[in-house]
């Protein structure tokens, strides 16, 4: 009998695409070695033997992607939501930063993250750590034990911030090779390096021209931030004269995607002033957009045009942005896809209906599971992750499993969560 | 020895005014006979000899008040969120709404209602039942029980509704008398009865003559609906051609407030819309606005001035407006209110700025408590509204007093409340 491979009784449901789902009543899911096998309805004779666990009127989704969130900032999540971008980062994100050049310090913050990342919804995380490459490899180490998969960054800075972070060109990419030497020993199964300049305002054109050559050599994905704030946008044409526009600087240097270059991919998080242009090269190139409806809300950056995005086929999914986002409870970063697409739709522009929670779904999952590979589904061939979402406390009585989704959406928490599968291990 | 008399040790934070917090660090809280007695850093001798509770490093703060909830629109909360307020009525809310003409139907889902208000951080509240007068008596009876404190309303509604929920004026005005004649003789301590027209585009001239009369015979608060939607503004105009605003479709009627009039209050949801004579006649009547930001981004609505409103006087309270909130947990609605008042500076009007967590926990205690009188602060001859907020879990290591309850209202639930006061008697 092949022991990698078992069976999950529940009711399923996931994204047929952006905009339907597919739900399957009381139903089995078949793992086999990590992968799914397949769904259904009555348990073929080949499989009967094999171990069935039954989660009885509970929903299985697949696991939710965050692809967008800062581990050091996890310590001040939630307070300090009075102000914009670039003042935030002086006033609370540097000096907390600045805290994880003591590994003891990291590793309290950081297995505490760690320990709340496990037991949210989320299954695969993008991450930023901090410029300290020691305390990066600590937070990888703490990831890879977690069972979750990951991408972590150590971040590069070489301007604009306090000269308690600022790293000089040189030392910011030898950092970086050591970092990724380092990674590269380890021999992670579930963690990777990504390449991570802050943003262009914190990068020099020579830094980023080196990150660029790393980039190549290492074949890594790459993250970072774009068009979130009408100031930062405008500063970034100030420092960059020479491109056509915020993403085309990353894309001078090599660090804005290429769709041949699979499996290595480029997400960006925000995307809120992309201008038809910026638009047109994400497109062409690739670029995943990492949406964070909550935390530009709390900074008051504005509102993406996910709908426009969705429509013209950009790759889209979706980012808790803790501490710019208050919650790694990537459910309530769903809800606030949907909640600020009305408000767009009202306050901005009508011509992009709001969002369903179809596409928060979507985008939640199989969205951002692209990032990854095959994963955020649950059809054949997905990589085994799943969350067992029991929602009995939330009166799921005489509701449609829509209807009861789309309640977990909107309420549940790491409560609901009765178990949670990574790649077909269980973590809890 | 005075056995009314108890105090109870924590830190004490409440509203000193919309925009300053009073923090007393592990002070003692003493409430006599149901009334906030004083706070005290050192217990006075003459108080020594009465029972101390102590809850250590928790935060105790006023109740919360939700001055806008439709009970029976919980059994469907977190759901079918696809529409505007106009269809929304129609599709969801008027066919389960028909179901309270059950009283078995009601008792059910009444109870889970209750149950739920009664672990969440509301301590008081004004609630919409339906139409029906027996089962408006008892979801009284349930919210009388639980300790809660609460005005309810039985709706009238006799036109632009389905046929099933359409009252005859003269039933309307009659069922009204008969419950409020039930209510008088039940005697209830903290459940009183509140006029409910449910908006004007549901409530004929004749009717709204008739309740302004009950309103006078009776001395009643009441509780409304007011400029939510641009197409029910609209609806309303061509409704009302006589009046001058929405709001004075209320005001000739003797539905809009009475400064002069205490006890009695009028409140109304959204005011949106409301144009610059509205808000005059708001101010003169006074008005409440319960400002309900969860709902109004839902129902693809869009943001109330709230900012300008605290500035120019009017009181301002929170309401979760379940279900077009999908939650009763008004912390949830504390935060949403911050987040709105960002996105409306940011893509409407830049002449407000954004609120702050100060004039969110303002709101939802001192401003909507002021409704019931003096509550909603910890100031001596305030009613004893306490709940007890134990963030242990929320690593509040390290955090500054402000910090944890600006945590508190974005990331706490009832998961969090550690006990809960109203007037002075132990909910939980």
């Amino acid at each position: 009998m092949n022991e990698s491979l078992f069976i999950l009784k529940g009711t399923i449901v996931y994204s047929k695409n952006q905009s339907e789902l597919e739900i399957y009543e009381k139903s089995y899911l078949v793992c086999n070695n990590g992968v799914v096998e397949g769904i259904y309805k009555t348990l073929p004779e080949h499989l009967e033997k094999h171990l069935v666990i039954d989660y009885k009127d509970a929903i299985l989704m697949p696991g939710i992607t965050d692809l967008h969130i800062h581990a050091p900032q996890y310590a001040f999540r939630g307070f300090g939501m009075d102000m914009e971008l670039l003042d935030w980062l002086e006033a609370y994100t540097f000096p907390e930063e600045n805290k994880y050049h003591s590994l003891e310090y990291a590793k309290k913050a950081y297995e505490s993250f760690v320990k709340n990342m496990k037991h949210s919804v989320t299954t695969r995380a993008c991450v930023f750590a901090t410029v300290h490459e020691q305390s990066t490899v600590l937070l990888m180490d703490l990831l890879e034990q977690s069972g979750l998969c990951t991408y972590v960054g150590k971040v590069n800075m070489d301007r604009n911030c306090p000269d308690y972070l600022k790293e000089e060109t040189d030392n910011s990419v030898q950092s970086t090779l050591t970092w990724l030497n380092k990674v590269k020993e380890k021999e992670y199964k579930n963690t990777k390096p990504i390449l991570t300049p802050r943003f262009i305002p914190s990068c020099s054109d020579d830094l980023m021209r080196q990150l660029g050559e790393i980039q190549k050599e290492y074949n890594l994905s790459v993250q970072s931030h774009l068009s979130e704030n009408p100031e930062e946008v405008t500063w970034v044409k100030e420092l960059c004269p020479w491109s056509e526009n915020y993403g085309d600087a990353y894309y001078q240097f090599g660090l804005f995607g290429d769709k041949e270059k699979e499996p290595c991919k480029t997400v960006m998080a925000h995307c809120i002033y992309s201008d038809k242009n910026e638009v047109e090269l994400m497109k062409k190139q690739g670029v995943f957009v990492a949406h964070c409806p909550e935390s530009n809300s709390n900074l008051s950056s504005g509102i993406a045009p996910i709908r426009m995005y969705l429509e013209q086929g950009l790759q889209v999914g979706l980012g808790s942005d803790v501490a710019g986002g208050t919650t790694e409870n990537m459910f309530r970063a769903m809800a606030h896809a949907i909640q600020v697409s009305k408000l767009r739709w009202r306050l901005q522009d009508s011509r992009w209906k709001p969002l369903g929670m179809e596409e928060a779904f979507y985008m939640a999952t199989k969205g951002g599971g692209a990032f990854f590979g095959k994963v955020g589904s649950l059809e054949p061939g997905y990589e085994f992750d799943v969350l067992v979402i029991d929602d009995a406390e939330l009166n799921r009585e005489q509701l449609s499993i829509k209807q009861r989704l789309e309640r977990i959406i909107y309420l549940a928490d790491d409560r609901h969560i009765k178990a949670k599968y990574v790649k077909g291990r269980k973590l809890f």
